[in-house]
């Protein structure tokens, strides 16, 4: 029997609904979608990095990579990252923002979706990731 | 060489299309796109629960548990699951069904990632999930 | 420790951003959002394979597949398909050429999720896929 574990690291709250920002059961990591709020503060409600795409991708980049990490896992074992934009005019920006983030990365980048769907009122990106651990 | 099991509960028909409601490989479980139809029953076409997001969540949630439970695991295993709704509006709503109807789960709940997109005509909610048993 | 492979087919060229079309690793295959683009040729733009439902599903099944067969995965060992359309009304003429594709698959069918999203102009359906090798 495997040990299901909720992933909640320090710069994220506790879910306000019964769901996990990520889970790890055996060699599978699961990262729950993640938007580009700011690390969490106790008392101020969650708040988006800023107006901008290349503000909410590098937050939402560092949202994941942090429940990635609380589960033993870099970015180097994501299989695949499904990234949700509002605006198929955002793609150009996303995707350099995204090649210059992993520009260092030596292992092999994980398969990407993106599509295009709506999301709250200010938020321009979403992103989850499935991982397999080594 | 492990088998590959398609999942078809007996609230279930055969899919119309050479798809599976859901599919058991050693132990990962993928149960397809659910939405809130009814059990099938013979010479009725898929009918809904009802028009409102309530009635469509639940039947929606029983929908994904039946494929669960006749793969051989339960909420417990689900690692994610990923909620399509059509309406941003409709957020609140869902995820106050969502957290009542999960109220009694001891375990880590499953990473969830919800998104907004179009669906047919009369469906407001649709749910996939990915199980890992243990 | 299990290495990460990236599949990129013959036909297919690197892609353009640091995502792989498709990983592997150990029995876990995970296939990158598909678009119905012709085969890469050097020197050309990517090319969907016409302006048709039909043609560009087709052509996004053969390049699922591509990904797959260079990972030593079949249709068989898929878990699961994603499915994005951009419009409710293609739902009927897709599931069509899809049955029709997977008319003479012995085993198991794959689960399914089919959802309405957007899509970069002229491109009709995406599809990615899971797969779980025996």
């Amino acid at each position: 029997m495997t040990e299901k574990i909720a992933l909640t690291p320090k710069t994220h709250t506790t879910p306000p609904a019964k769901f996990s920002h990520g889970v790890r059961k055996g060699n599978i990591l699961q990262v729950a979608g993640q938007v580009g709020f700011l690390p969490a503060e106790e008392g101020r409600p969650p708040t988006p990095a800023g107006p901008t795409l290349r503000e909410q991708t590098l937050q939402t980049l560092a949202n994941v990579r942090a429940i990635l990490e609380e589960g033993g896992a870099s970015w180097e074992d994501v299989m695949m990252l499904r990234v949700y934009l509002t605006d198929v005019d955002h793609f150009a920006e996303m995707n350099a923002i995204y090649n210059a983030y992993f520009e260092n990365l030596v292992e092999v980048p994980a398969a990407r979706t993106t599509v295009y769907v709506g999301l709250p009122a200010g938020l321009l990106i979403e992103i989850d990731a499935l991982a397999v651990l080594g």
